[in-house]
């Protein structure tokens, strides 16, 4: 393969209007520059941002469209400035393929922060062409946009680290809430917050799960090992934990009061925006000032941080919760997860799965 | 005189009702304990606080009051238990005079976030007796409550710093804010916000103050040495100013929306309340994540932090702008205070003044 010099055919399963559905795309990949790494898919996640995008929900959306930001593959070259991988490597790709390199957040190698990032799909690369995701054969994607999956982590276990794992963890290294026994709260339990439970419980943290009812208390306690469940209505357990918790990790995408979830932190304790709400959410300042706690938000995590993860998870045996399926089910999987039914995450098997038409 | 063994009669001038009218009044000190330290009051800054408290509008207010909570004195006598300080040192005394010694705030040494704190007055001491204030011609308080002034720097000056130095002090140290070449923002120029100036460029920042109108722009640019002036209602100024700074300290204690200040913030900036507002503040959770941007808000400052800011305006000539009183003029000074009508805060000469009727 001479692919250095040539462009080549692709096929994945591409959006190609906002109904929702995915269908066979054959497309051009770059040639593999100096700097870039050629990736056979192995597998990739499917998370709840896929489906704002495939859907137009953002109004933002261009077709053909292939989805996919939590990508495990092999690499099958690499160009001639490319050292950190090799042929035959399993590697990971993100939510993000590139970045300005000269702004503060990329000085500080905060490359996710930076104002002109390039998405990993349905968005523009430098050569001017649509970037497209994971549910692909192949990919071509920058070596700093790459990371090694160390040995001993399945490619399945990986994926839903490279997004969703990588969200929750960047916050807890990034304010310093990694050490053990520390108390946490995760606020609502999908795929994100199924991660921040594993995670944490990881770190020797005490986990109590916050929900809006009691379904998924058997779940949270007994699968996934949390240590306290909270139902948020229940006005006496809230007021029990005031001044308990480390921080909170808060999940929930949709418009919620967060005054007691403030009130549950300890002095300096944190409150941690994962979800995008942008219906003004509530505060006031007394519950703040009382205990120097903190509100803030992040979004996923860099490059340093996703490495941590992954060796972290290997190390700890970290095991998410996924459903394994091929491409033909991708369709159905997407229904599935906008009806908040996978427990907790879809991983799409590309290696094993027909593309084609 | 023999006050180790003895209790004593000192004269203040104290609130009997909530007309906001201050008038001499006789009371009890506590003898001397072996951890205690007697203080002839110097002087006193009249704090936003105390308006508060002496017309009951927060219905929390005990009768007679004797108000005051910014206190430099001269130490009269020391228990037997108190070594940091001596006869004729010159100290002072802020907003707090007791803590549990016991909580996890307390082991800390963060005393400020005691859910059983002691104020200087309006409260109720360890030995049942209300507290009482700084307009007095004495006061007896625990060793740990009490700081020493250093040499050169003037009462007057010093009396400023206890409360509304502190609060400005406290956050920036706290969050690794005192490096030199950062940018702040100060919004609201009251007796915390002229403070905020000051100090923040005794750390050689690069202030912006935040105002609703142009009225103090000369004031803040001319006398304070602020480096920007903006409007807060300049919709083209504050979208020029956008992810320009490293923190904006918000002494508003009133509601107002906070989206534009956090959208000034840089990567890791911070919004620190410091304003009591109990009508919620509302943000978008996006503008949080898109910069992992923080609210805070925090509380005067601990004893450590007080002694530090006294050394830090002493070596740096930090002057704050006072307008010093004699007693007899409080109820005009509370009057002027009441309708912001003081560059910037009112210190009473208390040893000067005529206590008694």
């Amino acid at each position: 393969m001479d692919s250095l010099k040539e462009e080549r055919k692709t096929t994945g399963w591409a959006a190609k209007d906002p109904s929702g559905l995915l269908s066979p795309y054959t497309f051009t990949l770059r040639k593999t520059g100096e700097e870039d790494v050629l990736i056979k898919v192995i597998c990739c996640g499917v998370c709840h941002t896929d489906i704002h995008l495939i859907r137009n929900d953002h109004g933002t959306s261009n077709y053909p469209m292939v989805p996919g930001h939590e990508v495990v593959g092999e690499v099958m070259e690499v160009g001639s400035d490319v050292s950190k991988f090799k042929v035959g490597d399993t590697v990971g790709v993100g939510l993000l393929v590139g970045c300005c390199n000269t702004c503060r957040p990329c000085a500080a190698e905060e490359e996710q922060y930076c104002n002109k990032k390039i998405w990993t799909y349905n968005d523009i690369y430098t050569d001017g062409k649509p970037t497209q995701g994971g549910f692909s054969a192949s990919m071509v994607v920058h070596q700093k946009f790459v990371v090694k999956i160390p040995k001993g982590l399945a490619p399945e276990q990986a994926a839903p680290l490279l997004c969703a794992g990588v969200t929750v963890y960047s916050p807890l290294s990034h304010f310093g809430l990694k050490k053990s026994g520390l108390r946490g709260g995760i606020l609502g339990l999908g795929g994100v917050g199924h991660m921040g439970v594993l995670i944490a419980k990881a770190m020797d943290h005490h986990v109590t799960v916050i929900s809006s009812s009691n379904k998924k208390r058997d779940e949270a306690m007994n699968v996934l090992g949390a240590d306290e469940y909270l139902v948020s209505s229940d006005a006496d357990k809230i007021q029990a934990a005031v001044d308990s918790l480390d921080y909170i990790i808060d999940t929930l995408p949709i418009p919620h009061p967060v005054d007691d979830y403030v009130s549950m932190l300890k002095l300096d304790g944190k409150l941690i925006l994962l979800g995008v709400v942008n219906v003004p959410l509530q505060f006031v300042s007394p519950l703040l000032m009382s205990g120097r706690k903190t509100i803030t938000g992040t979004f996923i995590g860099n490059m340093r941080e996703i490495e941590e993860l992954l060796e972290f998870c290997n190390e700890k045996g970290v095991k998410s919760k996924i459903e394994v399926v091929k491409m033909d089910y991708i369709n159905t999987a997407i229904e599935r997860l906008a009806n908040n039914d996978v427990r907790y995450r879809f991983v799409v098997d590309v290696a094993a799965s027909k593309l084609e038409d």
